[in-house]
């Protein structure tokens, strides 16, 4: 029998133990033994009475029993997830985490340390919920020089988008609908201000270009100013908007960013709906990849987590190596924009602007990011919304 | 040193070989050591002369060459391919194969094989090209009921039809210049009669059923009769057309089919233009996972064949296991359809029809499809169209 351990019994964490139950005979076959949930870890152990001896509320009861052999890391606990992977693989424990906010921040550190302690540490879920990207991203990126990755990776803007398009509502109407429905938290910062998303394309661009990427390497724009004014004038030069995140490799240089951005039917990202993700890796070895699916849920993350968990027992995995190449991040990224604000902006930056509803809707020329963002300044946030236009970018 | 035997030397195999010898740095990091193609078999030894001493004509050179630990089947060659990858595995060497009629017929005896001699059979450049799609549908099918597979898994035909449909050329002007293009092959009817899309399906739902199926299963339907006046009515109606593959799984049975259909915008496949290649999977813990790139041509293959290399010599792999589960082939399968006849067909099956340059064209209503076929044997085969209308079938 093999054993391991969840730590957190929230969404994720009864999807994954969902599935490890109902396809136990499956996976039984593939691992040649049976696979256990001996332990959980959760806050409140009362909580859980009369429902099996498994829940726990200290974590040293589960690093210090030699029978389990991995730890499925699924808190969403910033604070404490660190120190509960540390432990774990320093315990010779493989570790699967769903938690994209430690991976982000350690994605190198922990690979390094999994290798030394000579066990796995995946992290399938931590991006794109039910869709496999860092596995086949892994695999790419040692035979294809990959010079840009694309995708919706926040489900929640995208869903605020969507809903906000579709049924011309504002985004405080869409917001609280979405916290009712459970698709947006009670603090919606990191998803509509595109936090969650950076930490994905962080993790995202440093298998890609094998290289230990910073925060503030990344730029980012939220989506939390857009009003109706806004999408109404989208919908009628027939662009829909996005919150995408992207990056490029060209030459010696990277950029990295997360904005809104406009699209027209002609590109895939047009057609990625409500809570869905997509992944676009672009290698020398072919044009394009795109991965589509749902990017969260409980089944559909339980699912990304549940084959993490047979690939790190079974030892299926490449190791991924970070080459540290001599490339660095670019220190100017031009675009051109969409710009609504309370009055002009700077004539030098405009290709044509117009009023509506007592708002000045501007399409910038060819601008520096960093320009605009400086002229932006003298408006307060709330006033102004910005988005790319896509198809028109340079590093 | 890992010796490895490439068979073929046409585009895939050339492709194979360039993706090695350019990124042999970063895959002798994965392996912790060298790759080397130490082998290459092709029919005309002459033709390679001064290429160095590594082609051979004799497959036994390869066979008896106890260095070599892969075997890299790329010759398209139906009658030779089952001996090469038969004796290799028995050889106890790793097989990696691109060939999807070799792998269509043989999947299991091959998995089988492989397991028994200790050595592992991959096949990720069979369906797809450059799309990873074998590897996480054998991951997904561990862990979720798959019940319904449906794509676009012949870039040729998808050719054809896009650029029908885009340049109101005719079936026979475009079939041409694809030939000339290298984009059709000369003898065109294992693409344009739904063959090469037939097998894909095979293997793909194979793997997802966990069940060996038989051809005969396996309704199909080809291109080749299809007229610009068909893509004037589609364009009136707001469809286009392709040929999609699909499985679905109901219960305790499956059916599967190859033909053309016909979809709307809101359809991922409306957007699969050119010889692009589309695989969705759905599954009971996600609604569904989209997987799209090119599906054929020398890099896009050849990085497909590389992946499988390094996952064959690392025995980084699932193990597929044929559950055999007590589900059979569904009699029946029912649809509404478009079909084009020169007279009208049986008023029973009719939902409405109207004449255009002097055809008849009738939408059915939902009918049985083996009543449809039987009807249409009234006429001359290259006399009649048919397509189905997606989203209204039913096993």
């Amino acid at each position: 029998m093999i054993e391991i351990a969840l730590l957190g019994f929230g969404t994720v964490g009864r999807g994954t133990y969902e599935i490890i139950e109902k396809r136990a005979e499956e996976i039984k076959r593939v691992l040649n033994d049976e696979l256990k949930v001996s332990k959980v870890l959760v806050r409140n152990k009362g909580k859980y009475k009369g429902q099996g001896d498994i829940f726990t509320d200290r974590y040293d009861d589960i690093l210090n029993d030699d029978n389990i052999s991995l730890v499925c890391e699924m808190t969403g606990d910033l604070e404490n997830s660190y120190r509960y992977i540390n432990e774990a693989l320093k315990a010779k424990k493989h570790v699967v985490t769903s938690n994209k906010a430690v991976v982000s921040e350690n994605l190198s550190y922990f690979t390094a340390l999994a290798d030394e302690n000579e066990v796995n540490f995946l992290y399938e879920a931590s991006v794109g919920g039910s869709i496999p990207i860092i596995t086949p991203l892994t695999a790419q990126s040692v035979i294809n020089r990959i010079y840009r990755i694309r995708g919706i990776l926040n489900g929640t803007s995208n869903f605020i988008l969507s809903k906000m398009y579709n049924e011309n509502l504002s985004y405080d109407e869409v917001l609280r609908e979405a916290q009712a429905l459970g698709y947006a938290e009670a603090d919606p910062y990191a998803d509509v201000e595109g936090i969650d998303a950076l930490r994905k394309l962080k993790i995202l661009s440093s298998i890609a270009f094998s290289k230990d990427i910073e925060n503030s390497e990344i730029l980012s724009e939220g989506i939390s100013s857009i009003l109706p004014v806004d999408i109404e004038v989208f919908k009628e030069k027939g662009f829909k908007i996005k919150l995408v995140a992207e990056s490029f490799l060209n030459e010696d240089k990277y950029a990295l960013l997360v904005e809104p951005v406009l699209v027209k039917s002609e590109d895939p990202l047009y057609f990625i709906e409500g809570s869905n993700n997509i992944v676009e890796i672009f290698g020398d070895n072919y044009s394009s990849l795109s991965f589509i699916g749902e990017g969260a849920g409980k089944l559909p993350t339980g699912n990304a987590v549940v084959i993490d968990i047979i690939d790190a027992l079974l030892s299926n995995n490449l190791k991924l190596k970070f080459d540290n190449l001599k490339i660095k991040c670019a220190s100017k990224f031009q675009g051109s924009y969409y710009v609504r604000t309370k009055e002009k902006i700077d004539e030098s930056l405009l290709a044509e602007s117009f009023e509506r509803d007592g708002f000045v809707i501007s399409r910038t020329k060819m601008v520096d990011r960093g320009e605009l963002k400086k002229e932006l300044r003298k408006f307060r946030d709330e006033d102004c919304f910005i988005a790319r236009f896509e198809g028109e970018d340079l590093v």
